[in-house]
């Protein structure tokens, strides 16, 4: 992905002589570096963008520290002045200021990145790179520091690494013929794993009413086929986190809901929280977004937390411990004969929402009914606002991926996500739809990527803009009929027409009650797209999902109490 | 200008109470960092725009050093968590990583800013941002620096700065009042300002051939009135710079055009490097961009260099002096009988170009074509690429306001910054059109702030849209068929209608020959444009401006000669 100019044209020429590699050229910079964000979530691999130095550089930022806070794999490849200018400091367009150093921006990124290498040397570019270890060496956690160059950090960390590459050096041959690295997981100690395990084991085997949540991090570190499997084994009751969601099959007998702290259905805190003897809590993120305001009350004693680079159970834990690894190590040492088995929770549902016999399209009824349009190998892309508080109410079967950016909540995000997504679909040759729900506010910030997906001619797009007439989420927390919840008031149904689509009018509709919206979804059109198709739905400017509304109330008794106890 | 989020919506509260103030909402935190620098460029004043931390503060961070670079005054407001959230490191959404440092972009941000502030304390709070001094004491060079809090820093670099505002400290009081600053601008050294008047006084009766050269920190340190007074009454030879185009009216008969090294009418640059004996040069930007790829070849020894904060004669530099100060004292000091009277130098046209008889719209054309249709009062705006290349060629009359980004060049600079401009002009109650120049590349980066032309029903708006089916001033560099310099092909004829305009086709239209555009233009919906109007120009893909083709045969040179030279 990417944008060409003049410090990166000559880089660019080498992309098409690579077998199986394809520049997309993208409509703006933070635009690439979302879309190779939402690529990798979707491939597991890196997503990669080219962008120029300066301004190409820092207008992605943004993108990059996104995938740096949700730990997205991303490689931001710069273009830059050759180290002539650099060395003479010459003021050369994109530099910033008089004088300028033309290395400057390296120190800006150095908070959203894992590591960066400037090619500015030919015996050392390779090894920079990707030849992380002389083949006939063994790599332990002893030394493997001592060869993390940047493909390596992308993948222990799963973060985004950065390659610098002076004009001046683009011709340049490397030395040495690149081996590819063995493996690029993170190396567990094996006596910590070992120790690891055992603890878990007999833990797990002590337990009466164990409890599972699935979280975020097991599919950023490629832990998703075997968490898979282990929850299957195991049987224990099943959650997932808003980040996690999609990760295990929800229509499993074990799987039993989101848990996201007090925002959640409060059968799921009773029994995770006070129920349960064991929480066994994988890959965990626990921004306040993914916790219900940092409400999660369950107790270090009876927890059992697998991170990307440890293990911790209760107040003990296992340094050098690889997620992957240890999951599977997990599955292999474990007797099925000596799991506990505890009951099936008692999971009520929330009564009937107010709104129920309502005719236009609700908050309490269009999530719901969107886990019935998807299918296996879907798709589900859900913006920050009240898409994204609103989906974890949805149902997924087993291979649907969901994305969403729920720690960062950059607004934008998902129109280039979704130009991502679908082009890894593309690249692993598979099929199923790219279903991406934005709302209104947000499509406006990242809108011409649509222009990028109509280029490609990806087919089996369906953008859903959700038109409460402005930011909604924002109306909820603070100043609902404030001017500055206002957006300007676009006219949806030209979208695709403006941005090049031949038939835009006629994949262009628009909802404002259920009966429309079960009418258009059952449409061929929308069961098995030909082309991309955009479905404005209209919903009450006030209308919100429960779970935004229990978020907002949360935060606002917080708010009360801090401000009584200052007087 | 601004995006609501979270972080910022109290603030956000405070800004209808201000007369005078209004909130603008843009549709992405990008383009409010480049609208609040056109609206800088036309008012004098700082920009401000108001984001949310994280996210739109790294949005628009790409802005924010364009600001820095090019030298424009914008203040950067940002609504963060609060204190107590700040030491307690929690993952609050928007935050990078874990156990997030919630202060960490104040590093990001220091190599594009002059000065920040946080405002945590209500006793320093009003300091910190607009008590520079308490009204009894003198200002001097020796104290100033102990009170430049952060609008004077803005002012007397005219420079981006950053305020802070944590959500828990929106309510609170400030302590004292707040007593504007009698005087923004820098204040000189008397002694160093007295010197340097007297040399440059004495070098310049001495001289015979002296020449001007107004350049872009002219208008950036508010010295535009006092320059066009000097130049007036020194009637010396007098020629801009990209960068400082339109600052000088140019129909003056002492005008005889654009220097940019050996970019230039052959005879403009040998007048200035070999006839003259003393060359002013005021308030000079040296980018690439703006020096023909730095090749001014001017004798330091016939060199007077005003900048905006020291005078350089020859070899000798008188620091502490101010740009607009200095040019005051000069005016006043100077003794017209005593001034030199240079004969007008001999400036002859370039030969007519190949394709001067061509129907259809070129490049050799279209640029003086729309110097003559510029009137006094307007603002032009000139996108990186051919128009920035071409519009030099444009002789632009009195009153007409040029706003192009020669140094930084980040392209999509201009949407944004053309509604900011529009703004301006509103707020300034001037009339006049604004007219954007764009390419059909450029326009795709920001293309969505034109729905805020349209909200704000900004009538006087005409946006051309040089469609060249790509980006040509990329292929002129590199790779002209190579698909790296395509980009999607938009319906132009859709945009205002997709944005929302009422009569949006009606007021879209295409030309293609020069008889199209000559009838077009002339219409009184352009004349007197009373809705934003679209007018998509047709030119060829490989058609470009002579200065463009100027610059990129020099830089070809010069990698010749460096590849050349390494064997």
């Amino acid at each position: 992905m990417g944008v060409p100019g003049d410090m990166n044209l000559e880089l660019l020429d080498y992309i098409k002589d690579v077998d199986g590699l394809r520049w997309i050229g993208n409509a703006n910079e933070l635009n690439a570096a979302y879309a190779a964000d939402g690529y990798s979530r979707i491939k597991g691999c890196p997503g990669v963008l080219v962008t120029t130095f300066g301004v190409g550089e820092l207008s992605a930022l943004n993108g990059i520290a996104g995938a740096y806070t949700e730990q997205v794999k991303v490689i931001h490849v710069v273009g830059t002045t050759s180290t002539t200018a650099q060395k003479n400091r010459l003021m050369i367009h994109h530099c910033l200021g008089p004088s300028p150093d033309h290395k400057v921006r390296v120190t800006p990124n150095h908070h959203v990145r894992a590591a960066h290498c400037w090619l500015d040397n030919p015996e050392t570019a390779a090894s920079e790179i990707d030849v992380g270890i002389p083949t006939h060496r063994t790599l332990t956690p002893a030394n493997h520091h001592l060869h993390q160059r940047v493909f390596r950090e992308c993948y222990v960390h799963s973060l985004p690494v950065y390659i610098f590459v002076p004009s001046d050096f683009v011709h340049v041959p490397v030395s040495g013929s690149i081996s590819p690295l063995a493996n690029l997981a993170l190396i567990s100690d094996h006596e910590n794993e070992t120790a690891a395990i055992a603890a878990t084991i007999s833990t797990i085997y002590a337990a009466k009413s164990p409890v599972v949540i699935v979280d975020a991090l097991v599919s950023r570190h490629l832990a998703i086929d075997v968490t898979r499997e282990l929850v299957d084994f195991l049987g224990f009751p099943t959650f997932s986190t808003s980040m996690g969601k999609s990760i295990i099959d929800e229509t499993r007998p074990y799987f039993h809901g989101i848990y996201n702290g007090q925002v959640s259905v409060p059968d799921v805190c009773k029994v995770i929280e006070q129920d349960s003897d064991l929480v066994i809590d994988l890959g965990p993120l626990l921004s306040d977004s993914n916790t219900g305001g940092h409400t999660r009350k369950i107790a270090e004693s009876k927890l059992i937390t697998v991170l990307p680079n440890h293990v911790s159970i209760g107040n003990k834990t296992y340094q050098e411990v690889g997620l992957a690894s240890f999951l599977s190590a997990l599955l292999r040492s474990i007797d099925k004969s000596r799991l506990p088995r505890p009951s099936a929770p008692l999971i009520r549902e929330l009564p009937p929402p107010r709104d129920v016999d309502a005719e236009h399209v609700t908050q309490s009824w269009v999530w719901k009914r969107l886990g019935l349009f998807v299918r296996p190998g879907d798709v589900l892309i859900a913006e920050s606002g009240t898409a994204q508080f609103g989906l974890p109410d949805a149902q997924l079967p087993e291979g649907i991926t969901y994305i969403t950016q729920v720690y960062y909540g950059s607004i934008g995000y998902t129109v280039p996500a979704c130009l991502g997504a679908a082009l890894a679909r593309q690249d692993l040759d598979q099929s199923g739809r790219i279903i991406l729900v934005v709302g209104d506010g947000s499509l406006q910030l990242t809108v011409q990527e649509v222009g990028t997906m109509i280029k490609l001619g990806l087919h089996n797009i369906i953008i859903m803009v959700i038109n409460n007439d402005g930011y909604t989420i924002e109306r909820a927390i603070h100043g609902p009929e404030e001017a500055y919840n206002d957006i300007a008031t676009w006219n949806h149904m030209g979208m695709l027409d403006f941005f090049g689509a031949r038939d835009g009018q006629a994949n262009s509709r628009a909802v404002r009650t259920k009966k429309e919206f079960d009418e258009i979804v059952s449409l061929t059109e929308y069961t098995n797209p030909k082309t991309i198709q955009v479905l404005e739905v209209f919903m009450e400017k006030m209308d919100l999902p429960w779970r935004l509304e229990s978020q907002i109330a949360i935060i606002n008794e917080r708010i009360a109490q801090t401000s009584k106890a200052r007087g």
